[in-house]
């Protein structure tokens, strides 16, 4: 399934949020527009925008109002990424050189701030304090899974329910709130509001979790980041947890967090098991079966081709392969 | 004037609000509750919610929703504080180690982040979304103000209204959100709102340039940084500008910005000029002439204790030593 044909029912309307994100990068200063086109021409799939305008079509639709949803969400997901580069120092974010190393940690902190601002601006233009609320709630759920992540880090000990509580922050609330702001937008009855919710916040775990696989398994170059690059960077996760769970005595995860000699080798231990087994199918797994909760969530709504649009993504979610 | 004399108006507003600001610290994550007990326990003045809280009063008076603004501008200015000592990569803040020294950047731009999302959830408390916008307009203008210090920092060839422009962005907007804030909340007439807003900016401008003054005169110890800081991280306020007008073809900043070598020796010029003139008197004339301003906007507002207490702050803006 291709993105092209994702976005295919909100072609009109995700042009527009293009525009509106474009408009964010016409800055007076010319350096700040430099940055801001640099970090917003890297398009990514604008899956979570997708998301919220098919999902503010449960209701009455409001389609000025979801396009600054849509282009609010992508904005606070794409500042998100620039702070990530100053937290990660990663000096390339899809396979491109970041804000970061192109020019320096300061200006990745403005700019992410300045992009915030942006969002936060966005956001009220559709003039309601209750989607304004969601935005701050997921701006706190993702600050504070970014905060538990990075304090844990290189932390033995670990297990499933804290790594899913840590990816339900950083990364399922805002797919969570992308479909429940669209529902919010257009006046959904609360039944509706729930199940869209539930759906996203599902699209998004299971998101999260193909990511970290893809990490094992993904080709370096289409990635833009090593194998590996997680658990490299002290964060533990599915897959990792998985090899713990199977060897709790010893494993070359332990060993790689806690000896000081050595290091490379138990990581390239890790990562080969983590390859050679079946620890990889077993995390797909964990994602299917997220997936199979978001479309199941979608059942209290009417059938249409907007609820097949939204169930396609979920399924597209499984598939990709960057 | 002592501060104490300046809360007196509102203290019991004052006490909710720290108390509000203290709920922020309440994180299940200790860790998180540390450093923020730790950035927020360094109280400041608290000039600003002060300022919203007395603005508040010109109208209908709705003490619950002021609260959370006056809060929620203390945690934004103290999350951009949070943010800016990554960017300077300072390691001392009001004379205590910064949270950058104390933990590392990293978590400095993650709870910098945290803190604006708190923020963000607080402003929605006011349940006005015109004054969620007057935040976000603020969180863009200070943004902007600092990418712009950032992006001009060692350029010779500033101009005072450049300046003018970039303290408006970085300090005076959070002023005159903070008056003008509370004016919303109170539903002033519009020439109330319009005189609050003006106030505020007036203030912030005076607020700024009498900052600028403290870093060349100030105590190094009271102002827990080195005299001329500014002037060594690049960044020409107007003590500086004063000092370059009047030596255009050859001055110690001229030369600080664009010798290689010997940089300490021009610094130190720069510092005794400025020290052993009267540039400072003059830089403290013009930040008079914005507090007189300020005090003439509140002119059209009734008499008043909470009037009287207004044009008080502003004075006490132009005395204060730290």
């Amino acid at each position: 399934m291709s993105v092209a044909f994702i976005h295919a029912p909100v072609q009109s309307e995700l042009a527009e949020v293009e525009a509106a994100l474009q408009a964010v990068t016409h800055s007076d200063i010319p350096q700040i527009r430099k940055m801001l086109e640099h970090v917003l021409s890297t398009a990514g799939k604008r899956l979570r925008p997708t998301i919220a305008l098919l999902a503010g079509r449960f209701g009455e639709h409001r389609p000025e109002a979801l396009v600054a949803l849509a282009a609010s969400i992508e904005l606070l997901h794409t500042a998100t990424l620039v702070h990530d580069d100053v937290i990660d120092e990663s000096d390339t974010r899809r396979g491109r050189p970041t804000t970061n190393s192109k020019q320096h940690n300061a200006a990745a902190v403005m700019l992410g701030d300045y992009m915030f601002a942006h969002a936060a601006d966005l956001i009220c233009k559709t003039e309601r304090i209750e989607v304004v609320k969601l935005f701050s709630k997921t701006l706190m759920a993702m600050a504070s899974g970014e905060l538990t992540q990075d304090m844990s880090a290189y932390e033995y000990g670990q297990d499933t329910m804290q790594y899913f509580h840590r990816i339900a922050g950083k990364t399922a609330s805002l797919f969570a709130t992308s479909a429940e702001g669209g529902a919010v937008v257009a006046d959904s009855p609360e039944s509706w509001v729930t199940a869209l919710r539930d759906y996203g916040e599902n699209v998004g775990m299971a998101f999260q979790i193909v990511d970290d696989i893809l990490d094992f398994k993904g080709d370096a170059k289409e990635m833009g980041k090593p194998t590996g690059s997680d658990l490299m960077e002290g964060t533990i996760t599915l897959p990792a947890l998985l090899l713990m769970e199977r060897n709790p005595d010893d494993n070359p995860v332990k060993r790689f967090f806690g000896d000081g000699d050595s290091k490379s080798e138990h990581l390239a231990e890790a990562i080969y098991l983590i390859q050679n087994s079946d620890i990889l199918d077993e995390s797909q797994r964990v994602a299917d079966d997220f997936i199979k909760r978001a479309i199941s969530a979608l059942s209290v709504l009417p059938e249409s081709a907007d609820r097949t649009a939204l169930a396609d993504i979920a399924e597209h979610v499984l598939v990709r392969r960057s």
